[in-house]
């Protein structure tokens, strides 16, 4: 059934739709005339896609049933191309609640490795506030050029080659600083000059003993406080009736979340 | 220090400030000359405040140290007058991440309590957004009322007394449900009317057969796809250098998180 | 080098070893003159194993070294024959600390499964104790009764094809029960009239529904009091000098554990 | 009701009794014609409880229903003299587990502490096994002391005041060592000489800093392989029809298990 109707939205080439068989088969594509989706589960001509409303029920050659969706901002993430580990969700929505941005928010965030949290601190400043953004090894930035620009939202982000410590006077006031790198520890006094006082940092990293080089580099440089170092785990559920319980595997780490508030040191 | 430049931003009297004194002893209050903030590590007067930089550091009667800071917005969480149950940071942050939701976003929220989320939810949405809010509870109603007012974002709210059942015909292409009621099996049909297509409900109950009867009443309702649940654990650690350890306490439990997105059913 | 002198244990033919190459590559297999250990790291004969001391060092025909090692009694898990799901280390400890079993122990067990649990309770409760065990399903059982053989556990375990409920009016005043079947809460009686008053009940179950039913069985029977619910979490640490994390997997689930003490219902 | 049938164990003056009210009100106490239980939901005169079946009803001056006990051997830690942090149930468990100890073991065990896991060890070698067990500090070795005569399990512990390195040369060929330190790294060699090859040694310590350290001790001495390190979370269910959840605080953290075999390392 196609709808033209104000207020529906329908599929149009160009569009990315996400595809939803099941659980195990969900698919991020542009529709484009001419083009075929295949799946071990069927196939479906674009064609039978365009002008299709979002949310609808389509069937794959072989008779089985998929939706098509219009993706939400971190679907985007399955096309991305990743060149390092990523941020998960269960830390990506921790780390923007605890940086108290919102839009409008001017942020800067050093290490944007795949850039999954440069979208979503994007998805969250827009459309007037901005994500200074910082990659040191030019093969993840331009991968995370192109990962923005697959989600749509690389006009909130000023996506930048080269050594955070550039930002060094060149910016002020932020709103929040997040840090993803290996030794964060050394752009403490950096974060101090470009944050806004009583504005927080965030800082993610894989072990123990980065947090503990961590929270020791901030509680000695005096220019932060209500310093905290957390830790989330994340457990999905296997639903039956009468049998519910929680599946039996895991992620069992991703890494640990250091937050801290800055203050004025004199 | 009074600092009066231009990109400075100073202590005005009506102004709230989050006073932090150590790890447990962060106090919210409103400017007000002539008053006078008390504690058992000593006291200062409100006047002493007014004309400070927001992130300094003031001195109490005791010579003990205080950081004068600009509160986020889930400080002000410290003053709202609690009724209910809250939900937790860790699950707010997750909660808004699954939404997909940014600023301009239009949602629903079914059982403000608190408002908590309420609040988060505003300061996502914000400038453009709303959060169409539903309480039941007269007492409840009234008291979210003046939590989000304290915090500034009750514009971005739209929050109605009664039943969200009232919500059918009235609302419609939301970008986002939050379900956070006792029954929420209940309110499958309601929810599927009031989203847009391929947009996410997001529901958070306390116990597992709650989990259990949601999950089934989404599969059973057939307007609802990539049906998970979740829960998530916070441990905070304790840093010192040679000895960092996770804290000996631990919230054990707050709720579960269930997610669905909508699709068309004919 | 081949050792003989009083106290110091050197394989002869017909003893299990344990061979560890690596983290991922530890074998368990019986000496037999003539045999060849094979494996994608090199082989070694077993001829070469027999006369050495335990815990000794040994070289495979590719140069790896391998260690000769005897086994404690949860090797033999290696290889055991697996039909069921089975009862993980995390849990059998638990179990057998809350039980407050010992050797000379009289305990039940319904529902052998694999043998896991009834191997570790009769390492604990050897020698002069037993351990009375139920398999109803007769593959099981034979399975379970070459896995007992294998451990050298077998003579402490009076091993049983059939019904738990045969176990009334057979067995009395037991120092514990253990219970690992799809239904427990239909065996709360015949648990309550083995069990000598006092001792504990312990169940072991997959999911939340079947905690449920049987902590409230529990209750409504009348006999039995100090009941609680648990669930255990192992994660498994990676430890590098200066970047320590937890493993990135790790098992989310394997069951929940029930306790309960008897009582006199008069 | 008094029995003094065959078989049917009854409560004598000089026996421990576990007085059980309710979940928060469970008590230890030795039985002394003349004494007087007192609690908050009444009293009972010891007399009245001499003569009584282990496992019966009581009640108290205010009508409230009791069940006298048979204290399993871990219910006389509620008694004992804490002047250390304990090691919990669910640490216990798994250490003995790991362990692989059963009757007639013979171990090492250095750091005694409150004597939790001592009293743990000796409830499983008995009756021909031994604990070695070292305290340096002399008030914890008389508290020990104490707390081992009251389980009724002291005969299978040799206590000894004094630093564990005295065990060099005096004692071999032990089926574990356990270690309870806060330097376990320095003991390394020690447990080499102590432990038969093949058997293992388990650590406990708070810290991951001590983690990592034991860890990388145990690698560069060459005698030990199979070295894992460990945590357990423990989730307490609060069960009703129809609402069942974790229970809402939980222990976030007591300490890190390690775990490692003795290789001989000619």
């Amino acid at each position: 059934m196609v709808y033209g109707d104000v207020g529906v939205e329908v599929v149009r080439e160009g569009d990315w739709v996400l595809l939803y068989i099941d659980e195990r088969r969900i698919f991020l594509f542009r529709v484009k005339r001419g083009k075929r989706f295949e799946s071990d589960k069927g196939v479906i001509a674009h064609d039978d896609i365009v002008g299709v409303r979002f949310g609808s029920k389509v069937t794959l050659s072989t008779g089985t049933t998929a939706y098509v969706l219009k993706p939400l901002f971190y679907d985007f993430f399955l096309k991305y191309k990743r060149l390092t580990q990523v941020i998960y969700p269960k830390d990506l929505g921790y780390i923007v609640f605890l940086s108290g941005i919102g839009s409008g928010s001017r942020v800067l965030e050093a290490g944007v490795g795949t850039g999954f949290l440069t979208t979503t601190l994007a998805n969250i400043v827009k459309p007037h506030g901005k994500v200074y953004a910082y990659e040191i090894r030019r093969e993840f930035y331009e991968a995370a050029k192109k990962n923005l620009e697959l989600s749509g939202l690389i006009d909130y982000v000023d996506l930048r080659l080269g050594d955070v410590a550039q930002a060094q006077g060149e910016l002020s006031n932020l709103d929040a600083v997040f840090l993803d790198l290996p030794d964060p520890w050394k752009y403490v006094e950096l974060t101090h000059s470009v944050l806004k006082p009583s504005k927080p940092l965030i800082v993610f990293i894989p072990t123990v003993n980065q947090v503990e080089k961590t929270v020791i580099a901030l509680r000695n440089h005096g220019g932060f406080i209500d310093i905290h170092a957390y830790e989330l785990m994340l457990r999905e559920y296997q639903v039956k009736e009468g049998a519910t319980r929680p599946k039996s595997y895991m992620i069992g780490h991703t890494g640990y979340i250091v937050f801290a508030r800055k203050v004025c040191r004199e």
